[in-house]
């Protein structure tokens, strides 16, 4: 243990609600969502509609369950569905996609780029043949988290999108940080939703609400989204509270690039003292070293805590870490000689 | 549609924050609950174990999620689990019971009284014999939401825990409203979950809270239900927000009896009227009615908001509905001569 | 124990084949069913479809599968489906119809006859409204094991049928013992599945074959019901061996008159023993004793086997108990004063 | 078409019970299996599992239904099981794994040889660290049927079993041509089902028996696969008649010998032609070929029958194909200069 203030690059969801934020959900207009709609969900699920160019949308109190219940809908009893490996759907939601969606996994390799298959491969696994998985869904992911926030730019997802229309897949994209692919492209984030059957997007990583996602799609897949979301147990009462600040979070999608400008200079930082980093895309930096457990011990031994992640130290950038946390950080490694 | 101000008796759930609620929000202490458990959440939930006489409890986004993280623990594949006809895990859950908990319900007949099987039918259908189901689980409810709010008195509901466990079967209850059973009997909420292994209560009821229920249990079970809580995917970061105004809301129990009395003011008052109603034990009143769709549209006519349940009128009192609110209500009912 | 030869009353699918039915299957021309479909088990699916009606049919190793089959067709996550009580979906397969099938079964009172619900009751159980469960199937059972192999005359079957229907509900038939309601009432089975979407029939049971039932149903029912069997391990290959049992089965549905008389001898002779005992329409008699364990108990030791059903004892006639067998049973009991 | 008679390669499932299988079936001793274990049943159990070297072994109508009661059994909700990519329960049962089984799939590379992951790569997913899947089985298949029949020898199986046990995973193994594989090996079967929790084993396929597979490993473990058969539907009546075919089919083992002989004259037939080919372990023969549709065309107008599997085209030698129809069938490919 150390005295040192802790520096908390585990993750962006440990972001805490900022003074206006608070405001926000005291002064917020709630309803019982589950017998009315609340009229502040209403208007966050409308502003995130037309952020992402959809029809409708629903919040959801976590991306897993935004991720679980577009799963639910789009995959039949045992259907395959394609996705990158080290995918969140895949890895980080605890086998909900094949104990409660039914649905097998198949994992695609990264042909074309860090967390990002080809075209070629979803059409190739979308046909199916005797004897084999009914390929359904096709499962993206921008940024894509254990490839180190990569993202993938908006033709490559056009692309991919179209081979699974061809192949006669549904599209879901797991956009959880599709802010900062959008703020690193200097692109809407609609731009990278096209082509998609659904779409869920995280208010609670770098954005800074409390709690909360938002999945997104047609009419009748929202509609359907709210029955499942019933029978998960994800129906609130009065989450206008909670809408409030995700109101607030997408005010501060731009402010995304600071994040990314700290992750940079982490990496350039973390590289000049010897390490082997991955060079940032947006608020993530692996970092491979001999012995992740005892690098980790180490890094918490002076204050700078992250985390494990496919073999490697995950740092993640945001909001509550400022660009001279990132230097005293470095700093920290620097004369722990870690 | 009326001018008249609805005065609102669908549910307790329609209840907003008020300030020192929506100030205990704002100001509340958080974490990230997923990686470190949030200190207010953290707060609430020894709270609750406390009130309930549990060893662990856990903050969860619904009732229902609390209920079916329970049956999915207590349940293993096609397990038949007895429950009293009409309770919210055989009705208002969308069949989760069984899709996701892979449970066999069975409906108890209500010998005992409104909401209550007797300790004998448990014991009769807890034992297992050649061709049949494996029986492993009793859900109780208390109060009973559609039998009216009745109260299982604790004598009662321990002969029940104890013919469950001699027949090896787990107890599980349904106390989103156990408050208004512990208000009712002037009896502390532990005294209404002896016996059981896992118990849920609500906080976004009568108590006011605006999002959020606790599953209660044993260390064990409250680890697993932890696990469980990420897979449905309501696991959330800084939920430390909601927390603070569950912990406002427990404050709050004693003042049910207010509730209680409105809604025997309000059963009175029906009764003159020439209504069909149940004497409440605790804040709903069921009323018959020839014809509950056109009942329904002419208390809607004049500002009078209730709904249908179990082929009646169901009306709930609650905080934020008065005493002279029922007065009105009932004015505008014999006003309208419905 | 006894050195008396034992009379085996417990169930008609203890039949086993006789010599012709041995030579059918040693003779039987096979192929592999999973590839290519087996030209006799062809044979029996058309024959089995049209005696029921049917456009195609589907032969299963048992009629829980085909139950199965048809329910996880029928139903989809979290659906609601109504069955008289004691039906075999419901109390008899272990629970698959919720954890495989993710169906929350409700039991129909016999409001109409053993056996038998009103189409009232499924009219207004049809029928969805809020907060409730989505009720999507109406599983029949005709004759009804647990009330005694009681029979739903066509007209009454027809009327629930319609009842279905016209709430938007799929009917599945459970026709395990068609053939017996069939011969009972005179009538070609077809005329018991009138406006179903489904029936499983068994060729096991009265009829004699050593293993198999069939589903039945539309074209695209059995495409679809093809691919599940496969899912759940139903597929096999040669299955023209059993196929050609079923063939010879078919041929002796007349014969199961016989059994239908010695139900009959035998409720007579319990009755002036002076049993409680059902009057028998088909080959099941139900008998009610103070004590279902010490009956059982005795009349095995008098080599007379029995069940426990429902808290009676079932004695189930068929092709392998003669009537001079009955008749030796009743003598057994009269001596034992059971 | 051709009026060639066809010489059927596409799988040694298309085996056809001779006169001495046919007569064993008729005069089978059989009893209801569901009620009271059919002898021969149990013969056949009990020789099984002798054959294996575990305490007991259950039939199942196939050898999908034992790789999914085994996964049932060894899997709780959502955990993650191994198995080397293109295994049989990945890619051949419909997702029944993850629909049914409720698992999450992890396929496993073949570092060590065809269809042969490491232990290394075994030891290293097994563990569970934060925030991941709960890893708890891992698959084997020996042979494994998309490798071409390849073999898995004992040290190598021995090692896998282990690293799986120390990583505390569970084994289960699809042994459905474990018969070839031992007889490859000049082993006895026990010797490659070293180390398992339960390992399934086919008598339909070279062995010849018409329907049938085997499930064994401990006492307890069959005594819950035997539930588990009956809620899929797999529980049968008189079974014995096909225990009879299977007793025969196990007497066989050693014939498989010429099926691998053929298998080899096959390839090297096929290399002569300019094929490239695998060169067989055992009983099957993968060759790529530019086109595999059109491949598989000209050779059904020649009257060669093949399937198409992973990318290639796959020939399966069995007992109903003699050495002579292999040399005919290199003949045709000849002639038609396929």
């Amino acid at each position: 243990m150390t005295n040192l203030a802790p520096i908390d690059l585990r993750s962006d969801t440990v972001t805490r609600p900022d003074e206006r934020m608070s405001a926000a959900m005291a002064a917020a207009e709630v309803g019982d969502d589950v017998l009315d709609h609340d009229p502040t969900m209403r208007r966050l699920e409308e502003r995130v509609a037309t952020l992402l160019g959809t029809e409708a949308a629903l919040w959801v109190p976590s991306g897993s369950m935004g991720n679980l219940i577009s799963l639910v809908l789009h995959l039949q009893r045992g259907d395959r569905f394609l996705a990158p490996h080290g995918s969140h759907v895949l890895n980080y939601e605890f086998g909900s996609a094949a104990w409660l969606a039914g649905g097998m996994p198949h994992p695609l390799e990264w042909n074309a780029g860090p967390g990002r298959p080809t075209p070629e491969t979803v059409r190739s696994l979308g046909e199916s043949g005797y004897d084999t998985l009914r390929t359904t869904l096709l499962c993206l992911e921008n940024t894509h988290n254990s490839a180190g926030g990569a993202v993938t730019p908006p033709h490559e997802h056009a692309q991919l999108a179209a081979a699974a229309r061809d192949s006669g897949l549904r599209v879901h994209l797991d956009g959880a940080r599709i802010w900062n692919a959008s703020v690193a492209l200097g692109l809407p984030p609609a731009a990278l939703a096209v082509g998609v059957d659904s779409v869920q997007v995280c208010l609670s990583k770098g954005l800074g609400a409390p709690v909360g996602s938002v999945v997104a799609g047609g009419e009748d897949f929202i509609a359907e989204a709210r029955r499942v979301r019933r029978m998960l147990g994800g129906g609130v009462r009065q989450g206008g509270v909670l809408a409030a600040a995700g109101l607030v979070a997408l005010d501060r999608i731009d402010s995304l690039a600071t994040d990314h400008d700290n992750a940079r200079l982490l990496a350039e930082g973390l590289a000049e003292h010897g390490w082997s980093v991955t060079t940032p895309q947006t608020n993530i930096v692996l970092a491979s070293v001999p012995d992740v457990a005892l690098a980790l011990e180490r890094l918490s031994a002076v204050g700078v805590r992250a985390v494990s992640m496919s073999g490697q130290i995950r740092f993640v950038t945001h909001r509550d870490v400022s660009r001279a946390d990132i230097k005293e950080a470095l700093r920290r490694i620097d004369d722990a000689r870690i």
